[in-house]
Parts: C-alpha cells; structure tokens; sequence
C-alpha cells in the first residue's frame, strides 16, 4: 500500500501563467510517454516479475512515477488556475475548458484520453524490461520537446529535473537488464 | 509523493488457484468501476477542488484506492501463478496469456484496456462529487457481480472487505457534498 | 419504437454565424457528458431495470435526450452552414473541415469519437441511477461551461433551457432513487 | 424530436433462453455494423444533407433502426432475463455478468464498447450514401452470420425481418443515389 | 511479399513548407478515411475473398494504397521538415510536436491514433466490396476537402493525382461487384 | 513504392484445421505486438530519421515485418477455412464469425481492434530505435506464448521462423544504436 506524504519531490515554483504551454505539458499527465503511462505500466508488471530485485527497482520507480505525476498535476495547476475561460480559449484550451474547466484530467496533448493500449506487461521479464527501457527514453525525448517550446526557467528548472529522473531510471533499468542476463545464464 | 509500505491493506489469503475467476476479477485491476478508475479519478479531481476538506477527501480514498489496486493485482496473481499455459486456454485465458503471460494487465473482463473515458475529472465540484458517489456504487455492484461468481470462502472474504470500503466511501463523499451545499449557500 | 416529429423541442434561433463556437458546442453532440451519452445511458439501463417507475423515467428521459441531441445538432448546423473552408481553418475547425466537411460527427471538442466507455449500464438499480445523477450533473456543468465560452444570447438562450432540463431530470433520478430505497425496505 | 409508442416494430417472441446467443446478437446492439450504428450514422448525416429527399430518407431510415435497436435489446433481454449467475459464466458471459449484471449494454459481440469510429458522416452526399449502402450490406450480413448461428425459429424469424428491412433500405439508398447523380447533373 | 522500391508513384514536389496544412493532411496518413484505412482494410478482405478475379484486385490496390500512404508521408516530411518548435506552435502542431517531434505518426488531423474500428473486413464479398466502394467515395471527398484548404499549386498537383486514383480504383471495385453477382447468379 | 510478390516468405503448411489456436495466433495479425504494430511503426518512423543507416533499416525490416502479416494471414485462414459457424462457436470463435466470417480482420485475441496507440514514433532517433528494440522483445515473447499453446509441429514450424527474424531485427536496430551513438559523438 502507498502513503502519501503532502510534500512535491520537486519543487514547481511557477511564476507566470501560461495556458498554452499547460495544454501542451498535459501529456505528461496522461499522454502516452507520459508520468501515468510509467507508473501504470511498472506497477503492474511488478507481481509476475520472476526476479526479486527486478521486482523492487520496479516498485521503487513506479511510485517514483506517481511522484512526477503529481508534479506535472501541480504544474498544469498553477499555468492554469483562475484564467478566465476567453484567456483559455485564446490559448487552444476551450474544448478543454467546456469538458473539464480547470481540473485535471488523464488525456495527451490533442484530446486523447488515457489508455492501457500505451503499456505493455509481459511476464517474460527481458521483454518487459525493454519496453521499461524504452518507456524511458521516449520520457526523456518528451520532456526535450516540451522544453524546446517554452523559455520560461522556472518551467524550465522542473523539466529538467524530471527529464534527468528519466535518465536515471533508464540506467537503473539497464542494471535490471544485466541481472537478468547472469539470471538466465544461471539457470540454463 | 507517495511512499510505498510493503503491506497489503487487506490480506488475499488464496488457497486455492482459479484461473477462470482471475479472468473476472481483473475487471477491477482495469475494468470500466474498478480500483484503477478510482484511484485516477479522485487523484486527478483533487488539484482543482475548490473546498479544502474535499480536496483532502479525494487525495485520502484516491490513495487508499491505489491499496485496493494492489490486492486485486495479489489476487489475480495468486489466483493463476505458474499455471500452465493449456489449463489458463481451457479457463479462458488463453488470449491474455499469449498476449502477457501471467502478467497483470490494466484491462477489464472482455481484454478492452483502460481507458480515461471511464473517468470524468471536472472543476464544478457538485459534477465531481456525484461523479464519485456513481463511481462507488458501480464498484460496490461489481463486487457484488463478482462473489456471485466464486463460492471461494477466502475469495469472498478479500472481495467483501473491498466491498464495504466502497459503501464506506461513498458515506464519505455524501458528506462532501453537504459541505459543498453549505460553502455554495455560504458564497452565495 | 419512436416516431419522428418535425418540430424541435426548444428553438435555437441562432442569428449569427460562429464556427468558433461550434467547435466547442460539438461536445454536446459527441462529447462524454453530451446528449448523445445520455440517450444511449437511459435507453441502455431501462431494460433490465427492476421497477417499473423507474423503467418509465429511464424511457421518457432518454427520448427528451434524444430532442436535445437534435437541438444541439441544429445549433452546429446553423452556426457553420456556408462558412468558407478558409474561415473553418482560422475557427479552429479545419481538421474537422477535411474530415467530415461541415456535416454534423459524433465527437467531442478535441475530436475524439463518441464511445460507450462514456457510460454505464447495471442491472443494479442503485448504481444505474446513481450514474444518471452524475450524468445529468455533469451536462448541467458542461452548458454552464458552453455559456462561459459565448456572449450570444440566442445561443445562451438554447442553452440555458438545455441546462434547465439536466436540472429538472436529475430531480426525477432523484425520486426514482427514493422509490427504490422504499421498494428495496419492502422487499427486504 | 421523437416520441416513443410502446409497441415493437416487430415482435420478439422468444420462448426458450439461450445466454450464449445473446453474447452474439449482441453486436446488433452495441458493435460495428449494428443497429446503433445504423441509427447515429443517418441521423448525424441528415443535418447538412443537400438535397431534400435524401435528408428525408436519413431521418425516416435513422428513426426506424432505432426501432430495430429496441428489438435487439428485447431480444438479448429475453434470452438473458433471470439466467443464473453460473449459467452466464457457462455460456461464456461471466465477464459480461460482472460488469453489467443482465443490463444492456451497447457493446459488440468481444465486448468492445461502441464507438463513432465505425460511422462517417460527411457533407459530400455521395460518399455519404455509399457509407449507408455499404453500411445496409454490412448489416445484412451480420444477420445472416448470426442466423448461422442458430436453429430456434422464433429468434431466425426475428432477425429474418429485420435482415430484410437492410435489404429495403438498401433499395432505399439507391434511390437517393439516383437522385443524388439527377441533382448533380442539373446543377453542372 | 513485398519488395520496396526506392520511387515515389507519383512525385510531391513541393517548393514552400505549410506545417498548417502538414496537420490537416496528416488525415491521409492516419484518419479514417486515408490511406491506412485503405491499405490494411483491402490487404486483410483478400485472404477469404470467394472469388479470384476480387482477390487480385484487393491485392493490387491494396499494395497501391501503401504507394499513397508513402507519398503522403512524404508530403508531411516536406511540409514541416526542419521547421522550429515555435513555428509548429503557431501552425496548430505544438501538442503533435511534444509527442512525435517532426516524425510520422498515424493519426488523424485530430491526433486521434489510427484504429481499425474505421475499417471492416467481411467473408461476404457483396459487404467487402460495398465497404470499399464507400471508402473510395470517402477517400476522395477528403482529398476535395484537403484541396479547398491550400492553393499551393504543387500540393494540389500531388492531391488531384491520389484523388484521380481513389476514382479509378471505385470503378475497378464496381467491376468486381459486377463479377460477383454474376458469379452468385451462376452458383444459385 | 512496394510491388507485391506471389510468395510466402516462409511457408505455412497447415495440415490440420485449428479455430481456437486461430483465436490466439490473430494477436500477431492485429494485436498489440503483432506484425502489424511492427510494420507500422517502422514505417512511419523512419521519414524524419536523421541517420542514413537506420532510416533504411527501417524500411528493410518494416517491409519484411508486411511479409510476415501476410504469413500469419494465411496461417489464421488456413486454420478456419470452411470450419462451420458452430465449430467456430465452439472454439470461441462465435463473436468473430458473426461480425466478420472467416475472413482476417486487424484485431488481438481479445478483439481489440488494432490501435496506433500500440505504436510510437518520434524524431529523437534513439528513442525510436529503443521502442522498436522493445517491439521485436515483445514479438518474440509473444511468439513464445503462442508457441506453448500449441503442439501442432507445422504451425510451430512457422512461428519458430517468425520468431527467429525478431531476434534478428533485434540485433539489427541494436547496430542502429550504436551508429546513432557514434553519430551522436561525432556531432557533439
């Protein structure tokens, strides 16, 4: 079971409001290469993963994910809160404003709600971990492209933290890989 | 953020294996009123919630609903681990076992993947709350569905403890929306 | 079975054209808390549906939706007929445009194609309803939303007696609610 | 706007239960080329219809499917009514049961929920009419499919009507076609 | 098999970039009615296609629809190559660009990801065909709708040459539906 | 362009008729790790991929994996030809055979239809190169899982081959990788 704790694993210190870049950023709220799409798919690959550190980094990253989620939450939050509805419009986010006003919700950047079609998890574990690998790298090169489209630093400064995250989980998943290779070995 | 305590909410103490009801019961790990549409639902809801003691009620049952999410996952996986891939064909299972082996998968009953549609997160907290309250009736009736399919007594007793949560929750968010009443009448 | 009758429920006297407009106004038409939703929700659930009353209101409800899908589909209709396909692209509506020219789809404000998932249907009364309590909240909502979005008052017009009717029908669930409640006490 | 007279277009005299046909006949409710379909499909297309009689058909033709709706919904209901929650899991519905309990739910015959994808509906009246026509052969032959998969006389003599109403509307569609090429000639 | 060929069917000379109109023709490329839809719709209905003469030809314009889709890809490529994140902000492509960068994604001008609920694939060969003659109808009204969005002169010469063909290849299905009835007149 | 070639890439001699392995072995024609997935992207990702090298990998193998469609087509047709509707029924196939015959249709074992969902693709070339390592994972560990599912020695014949080629497009887009690494270096 999860506890939360009322604290950001890194701070959003948003200072200006920008609608535009917040219907762009959603993705990583629930776009395909985005903080859901990890944490969903590591947490469920985790129970029929046959090796037990494998296991746990999955777990450990997982919730991890959930962590960045809630900072992408907080980010579209603060780009986003109290704008008037015209100011949304104007800035591409009127469909959004008449289906959802200003709260959260789990889609991509055109409108796509949320989907398990984005994950795979597989009980064979170099499989799923190479979708894990990939699932990172395709992280890191959005969170490049959402920083390719905004000059604002404070955005900026949390992006790059997430992104760097990315990078991390990647290796780590990377060490999984080997374990599992010396696993197989040991067990042929 | 949220922190992971390696402890099931609630024990899944299965005896005995049953691959045919794992096929039912992961409706609730990915299925249209389970535990993943819940958790999505209020963790996405609360960012935008205009009244502190509601958001807080959203972020209390979302989290506790991620702890359900992990008993499903217990019991499914228990249900069908190191079943043979002839007996899960003969279950019904032999679809989701050429597509994720024994692996769990944010799907529901018929293999439909999760889907944000299931799930509507809107600003106008009167929406969002009775949202909430549909939300946990339909999951209550699902549990409900589904101990009329096992005469598992281990089975029933996991599923029954996951039931009375649901009518507990749906108290709690009765009694959001009489707060909400109130803030509305005091505002206005 | 239904019979058609040339007359729209409510009139929708638009005088001034707004493809704008009308890319938002779709989601009525297609979108997840839209007429179509609800006609297909009601019209769903009153099969099985236990008490007789209920089955009734279901019936009736589901067929005013049906009017007010209509409605909406005039007012689309009206508020693009003969605009320029160069002026659909600077309304935000030229996707739309080469996709379906200015036909009415079913979809909502993002273009995403109506689906099921939207809705729910159990045999379970209590929860049936409660996802139609939800539903008629969640349309009310969306026109308070659609209203935010125009200054028109023809078009405010069309949609605040759309607004009044969610109001009125979520009064009616809420009595079916209470029948039920006294027709389970009987039966228990 | 339409009003329901309760009476079926034509009846659904079932005398004998068959839980596993109504897991099939239920693609005529709720799956690709099924009544629904049928149904949304014209009556979305008839708005911006340009020629008068054509729009007539659409709305004549789109009224009546949703009386053919009805009776694929009377069907699954009889075939279902009361059927034990063992039965259904036997005949092969257990996952159906679970999240629907015996209510109708607009799905296919797989359990994928309905979706606007299966339909188009485009100003351009040719193509529109040949997606009708193509949609009336589509129908016709999920009928003959399913009657394939039957020797109860009471269910073929239902869906033997309502496979020859796709046949008539077919000849219908034609004839519009026909007038379509008329109107384009006169207007070259 | 296929062999690929390094040569366009039919060149997209295109002399000025458009990332607005990249987003509106991407439609061919990954909408319901583009050259996707066609080229796995044809390529699936041949292999229990009933008669030779309608095999070969699903093959053959099948493997041509896969031409198209190449050239529309390549339209695409031109159109935005090397244009910067904010350019592709302004032209509408600002969430397609977070998610794909510049590369090709099969979606509609919605974002919507390609489905196969947009195509159906019948044993009945009267179906199949009447499908594929509405998808031709389709294909070629999108093109209209594509060419009254530009009056880049070069685009249009590349979308009047894909919509000439959707016009030859309506005729060739209507010679197999002639083919079919005699052959069914010849079987009765 | 691709021209088509009246030859099997590799064989499938099917001696004895198997419907319900039929149900399963879709998933490689229309599922989410199937040869369609893998065409698909391939082909998509590789107009915008800035390595000479990997782009013609791309097509290299993105063609092979449309001759491999075409072997699990005629595998799933051999397997049911002329198999009766009730054989079918019995063999889980009832809901297939009512919405499509016998003919091929893109969709997984579950019935999902293909989605584009299932897919990535992305100007950054080594998170491209990393989905489409992860692919050919999760093709072979789904050729795996339908390998457990049967004993036939033909059909385990076939998709021993199909498995063998994922295993060497692996070892292909790992070589893609370490040019686009090298090039990375170089460019820095």
């Amino acid at each position: 079971m999860w506890n939360y704790k009322k604290i950001l694993q890194y701070p959003a210190n948003i200072k200006k409001q920008d609608p535009e870049f917040a219907g762009l950023v959603i993705t990583q709220f629930g776009g395909p290469d985005g903080e859901l799409s990890a944490g969903i798919r590591y947490l469920s690959q985790m129970y029929a993963f046959p090796v037990a550190e494998g296991k746990a980094t999955l777990n450990t990253i997982g919730t991890e994910e959930l962590a960045h989620w809630e900072i992408i939450a907080t980010l579209f939050y603060k780009l986003t809160q109290g704008i008037t509805p015209e100011v949304l419009k104007e800035a591409g986010l009127g469909g959004y404003y008449v289906q959802h006003g200003r709260a959260l919700y789990p889609q991509d950047a055109a409108g796509n709600p949320w989907t398990a079609a984005y994950v795979q998890s597989m009980e064979d574990p170099v499989a799923s971990i190479h979708e894990d690998l990939a699932a990172e790298q395709k992280a890191r090169a959005t969170y490049e492209y959402l920083i390719d489209q905004t000059d604002d630093p404070a955005i900026i400064d949390t992006l790059s933290f997430l992104r760097e995250r990315e990078v991390v989980h990647f290796q780590r998943f990377g060490e999984v890989l080997d374990l599992l290779y010396e696993y197989e070995e040991d067990n042929d």
